[in-house]
């Protein structure tokens, strides 16, 4: 297994783009380096840089690539925009960013534009690397005030991967557990596995890497621990929350939503506001992207000899539905950790319509 | 994979047990030749013979081979129910069907154990058998009322395996299904792929070789796929139900049933009445076996080359907790199939109390 260094998810490099390949994690720690808008499109649709923020920050810095191997022109820029748009269509980060790239680059000169892309790619990772740390620091009192049962940590559930692997900062859903650990509270973090891709061992790998202690499970086995008492808050990240706070997040999400609200545990969505969509009324119109069968039938792991190896589980041939995300109805949701603080869904209509009523102290 | 040909996944074999190795599968058809008590054990614990109305039958048939290796007096008689009784502490048909033996056998002198041991092993297993057939008809009865659909089969989700496999007649959970096929019903199972252990991955196996069609899914997805009203009815097995209806099934179990309430669609469990433990008020009370994080840390396939490896997911090391059922309140059951119709949680107190009204027509 890798040893642990500091990474960044993803970096400029003069005229490519770096990212830690994440379909090799956790079991190999591989850079590689992004030179081409198909390049940067293949690394989002096959999820080597994936995360709702961070896929945001890749498209704007896919854009960028597209002027450096070339033309700038609207033809080009129409041409790359649609590209990258059509990588993934859950999170809407990715429209977000590219929204705001196109906003930026329009108006300019074609001969201005990829050095315009360029310093709005790096503004947009400088953003949501400064709105972790406020997600961290707003989070970080929830969990202060959280009771504590006698005799063990402060125990917190997540799902899939929110955290320095899903952004360009210390995460959204673990955000507030790096917080926790800078503040020397004691806890620890129960990780879902997360399948079909295990996106919980990026969790485990991260999470190993500060040395914060935590418990791998299997995604079923959270009902039971939440039943039990053994969890004191849930923290997920979203690909896209409607107006109304209906979440879309990593499938299996809605499942823990539903087991914490039986449980009567607190089950909090960690997102920066590039994940809310004003124009999505509800979770019904989100579209929930549906990946290929071959990764429910299949699985990657490390064999005897330490080499990552790809299993079948199932037949060639056997039919399988993968749809990536699912929705948690706003009615679930304790409260949005936010950069500007913790909103409930009952607030969020006046809080995206520009009023800070939406804010509340949970 | 393997070609399909009829299985048993238990038989008496002159002084041995055959068993088709639930380990193995679905990759492998290896039948194992158990000889010995602690072979018999062996199989239970490690799940080489799995299901808890197989479970059942595989103790009742360990104890017979206690007596066809080794003494037959009261000592030995009382090692061997300790040794089967330690193997799995969740699914009650263990106890259920050596306490039966038990009840059988002790009156009896030494010598004439051992041919009683057989004779009533095989009696339960008969009786379990015919248990499946009366349990698939009443289920039958279900599935023909649910409403159908427009342009699809009627559609039911399970989890885990209890079917053909699980017990020596056509299942529990899949009976309704087994019988509904018979019947010519249009239907398709969606096969929760039931991590850590994949179990689902051995419910698509039997139904393969049954030609019913099925859909593998993460076992992330059942709640998307509930919330859209893609499934008509939930039946899942049981390993033990409390008095008061709350139910121990494999890991995941609870999490469909709390999507299922969420979405209006019927949750039943399909369970002999050797699955009820009057003896135990209410879930809180049964014990949830604990099993080896490695089952969380590893997962067994297929490589290229069509041969059985297993890889490691996670490092060496890692914790992880794997408690391998949960605990469905009674409330989130629509109905109990049983051999002797559908019972309703309300009405199982007086049904266990030998009172025939708590049957219900649902």
């Amino acid at each position: 297994m890798s040893v642990h260094r500091p990474f960044s998810p993803l970096r400029r490099d003069g005229d490519g783009v770096v990212i830690l390949d994440q379909r090799a994690l956790p079991w190999r720690r591989l850079e590689r380096r992004l030179t081409t808008l198909a390049e940067a499109a293949e690394a989002i649709a096959t999820m080597r840089v994936r995360g709702a923020p961070l896929i945001g920050v890749a498209a704007a810095h896919g854009l960028a690539l597209a002027f450096v191997t070339g033309a700038a022109d609207d033809a080009a820029l129409g041409h790359a925009l649609a590209v990258l748009r059509a990588t993934r269509p859950t999170a809407v980060n990715l429209a977000w960013a590219l929204a705001r790239m196109e906003a930026r680059l329009r108006p300019l000169p074609a001969r201005a534009r990829r050095a315009a892309a360029w310093r709005e790619a790096a503004a947009i990772l400088a953003e949501e690397a400064a709105t972790c740390e406020a997600i961290g620091a707003h989070g970080l009192g929830l969990l202060r005030s959280a009771p504590v049962r006698a005799g063990r940590p402060l125990r917190v559930m997540t799902h899939c991967n929110a955290g320095r692997l899903a952004t360009p900062g210390t995460g959204t859903a673990l955000a507030p557990i790096y917080a926790a650990r800078a503040a020397g509270m004691a806890l620890e973090v129960l990780v879902s596995e997360t399948r079909p891709r295990n996106q919980g061992l990026l969790t485990a790998w991260e999470l190993a890497a500060a040395d914060i202690g935590h418990i791998l499970i299997a995604d079923n086995a959270a009902g039971l621990l939440l039943a039990r008492g053994e969890v004191d808050a849930v923290i997920v990240g979203a690909d896209r929350i409607a107006a109304n706070g209906d979440t879309a997040n990593k499938v299996g999400t809605y499942l823990k939503a539903l087991a914490a609200r039986a449980a009567g545990v607190p089950f909090y969505v960690a997102a920066p506001m590039s994940s809310f969509d004003a124009g999505v009324a509800h979770g019904g119109a989100i579209p929930i992207e549906e990946r290929a069968a071959e990764e429910v039938l299949a699985i990657d792991g490390l064999d005897d000899d330490g080499a990552p190896r790809r299993l079948r589980l199932a037949p060639d041939g056997a039919r399988a539905a993968n749809p990536a995300f699912d929705i948690t109805p706003a009615a679930l949701v304790s409260g949005f950790i936010t950069e500007h603080g913790i909103l409930t869904a009952a607030g969020l209509g006046d809080f995206l319509a520009g009023k800070e009523s939406g804010k509340a102290v949970i």
